[in-house]
């Protein structure tokens, strides 16, 4: 009688999370908010001690393969094979995690970038009035506006990363939805791959939305 | 001889009409017109008593499961098991059900949001002149115009269910071919699934010429 | 031993170029320039008695199906089964078959709908000085422009249809490229589907062109 | 016992670059950038003698067949089968790999034929600030622009591939990153298919953020 190989419950449960990564890898692609090698993707895998998964720096996010995964530490430091290389951005990835994101999305999509170039100045982009508000994780059907902060563009990925953290434990308005880097792109989180998935497609319609009424009528 | 354990006809009926759902989920996905958890499609598979099959609440369109459609009566009322719930907005479909639509489709477009926003004010939106038109159900060779009327966005569904199955059945000029809520998107019904997705196409359609034109040449 | 059951060879050359129109409606569907109802195809299938294959009335483009074609003579009476009826507009095909084509693909794109209907009163677009231009069958490396001519959108297709062979039979400068109907899209051909598709591709993308121009620069 | 008859490696690599190619033409054509028969793609297989596989002429991109290859040498002129032609711009595709270049992507994309023709009298496009920018092969952290320099159109290709070759050897500043061809579209490269496929997608999109900036903003 054969040995009982099946594999453990933690691979299996790892490959389907890549599989959903993939897939929004192919469908952000496609959409054009994920192109060249921008963007990266994590998930945790595991809360004590804090593991993601994540998208390896430098592949297409439109054919990725599962191999083009790596897992990290809560330092963003590299578990096992030292290939391929983490993103650079993993610390923001590592940082959302600590403060309770399951999943963190970043993307690269033309309207966050002019959007989060120009509105810099103010510190963030006010979006109100729209029913797809409701969409994003914890408004309330009462709430009719969202903040979405927006920070200069930066290659010093750690400092950025404690100032998120302190953003996201400050008591009386903790960072909420996302946040934009200027010229650069979108990152957003939810309890899981599909709740940050959802976030992504509300907040870039809501930058389309946006865009287009400035387009048509002249202001924001 | 085995005994006869063909499904019920209703059931593959459901099942078939699930499918033309999800179908439709997917490729509005894909266009932009069902992003996050918005929108949400029925079709009336009873009518006596009126009986709906329709998208549960909050499931991504894009890649909606046939376990996430729900039963609901006349009154929006679930019928059969208790999860997931009806759309909140499951009194818009059932009011256009008792009118005569066999089909129901809601969605979230950026131009429907961005158009029904600004022409809030005007009370409807009116298109002229273009072939497109004829697509509409109802409209004949002679028509060249149709008039989408705007209802502000609300949360008090039913009072706006109301104000709609009054505006279905006012005999002098009733309400055709779909309604915006401002800054939320589209409401169309059709005799059934196609005919409804037409309505969908059409008025999208038309919704982007429109804007086109105004970008193009300053005016509607 | 079995008869010979081959099917004719003239029946299998049909299924083929059925399957080549339902790839162009499934393309053209997907990218908004077929949407609802609209545009109709059709091929060329015997020139002895003039014979075309084409498009049924009112279906959707994305999804046809075998048993939605037609089969017309040179005067756009069906041939055979009375049922689907053929588009309203099939002797535009038929008169364009008369005098050459070997396929003809009419769609509805945003672009054309607008652009045609602010050019009508030139009677036609013209647009020079772009590689693309090449793409257009009969231009000549030496060429560097093109004349799209726009006719009024109209319910007489029949007196349409006279204009249009004139018009392609006129020695000194016939009509060529393809042509427009206001408010309505485009007309075009090609020696076989393919051709036309191509035809179509390269219009579309140089009303594409010339539209991004004047938004970005003012002037067409 | 029979022969060996595995076929020979190089068949095989050529098979999977020819698949590779067929692929970046259906994607680049789903996204408009490769619409009509225009576009040529091609791969170096051997450095020497030096030659490379490319499309042949006239073939619709988004359905590339196998048979629609060609190999060329260093001087573009076709080697094996006399059909199908090379294009005639093959001898771009080869004087670039005389330089390095593993691959060569050339599209015609709506964005970058206007924005070619508008900045011609410039001799390029400033693409400053944006973090898709790191995306550009050879472009550091330190790096924050790209100059993409545009060429005038013209049919003497053998002359305009001079120019490239003695930019591209220029000791002091070289030709990077791709160029324009005003109203034609662009030419990148990189040392497989891939990399220049990241280069094409980099590049487009950065097109399409200068062009949103201008529509929104009046500037570049």
């Amino acid at each position: 009688m054969p040995p009982d190989n099946t594999p453990p419950p933690a691979a299996n449960q790892n490959d389907q999370l890549i599989r959903e990564l993939i897939e929004c890898g192919r469908d952000f692609h496609r959409r054009g908010w994920s192109l060249g090698t921008s963007s990266n993707y994590s998930v945790v895998i595991d809360r004590d001690p804090l593991t993601l998964l994540m998208t390896g720096s430098g592949f297409d996010k439109g054919r990725l393969q599962p191999d083009q995964f790596v897992m990290v530490d809560e330092n963003a430091q590299l578990l096992g094979a030292a290939f391929p290389r983490p993103s650079a951005e993993a610390l923001l990835h590592t940082v959302l995690a600590q403060h309770g994101a399951g999943a963190v999305l970043h993307t690269h999509s033309v309207v966050a970038t002019v959007l989060s170039e120009h509105f810099l100045k103010d510190g963030g982009l006010r979006i109100a009035g729209y029913e797809m508000l409701k969409g994003l994780s914890g408004i309330t059907t009462h709430e009719s506006e969202a903040w979405i902060e927006i920070y200069p563009n930066t290659q010093d990925i750690a400092a950025l990363a404690t100032v998120i953290g302190a953003r996201l434990r400050e008591p009386a308005s903790p960072l909420r939805h996302g946040f934009l880097m200027a010229g650069h792109g979108l990152y957003t989180w939810g309890e899981n791959i599909a709740a940050a998935r959802r976030q992504i497609e509300v907040l870039e319609f809501l930058f389309e939305v946006v865009t287009q009424k400035r387009l048509l009528f002249g202001s924001f």
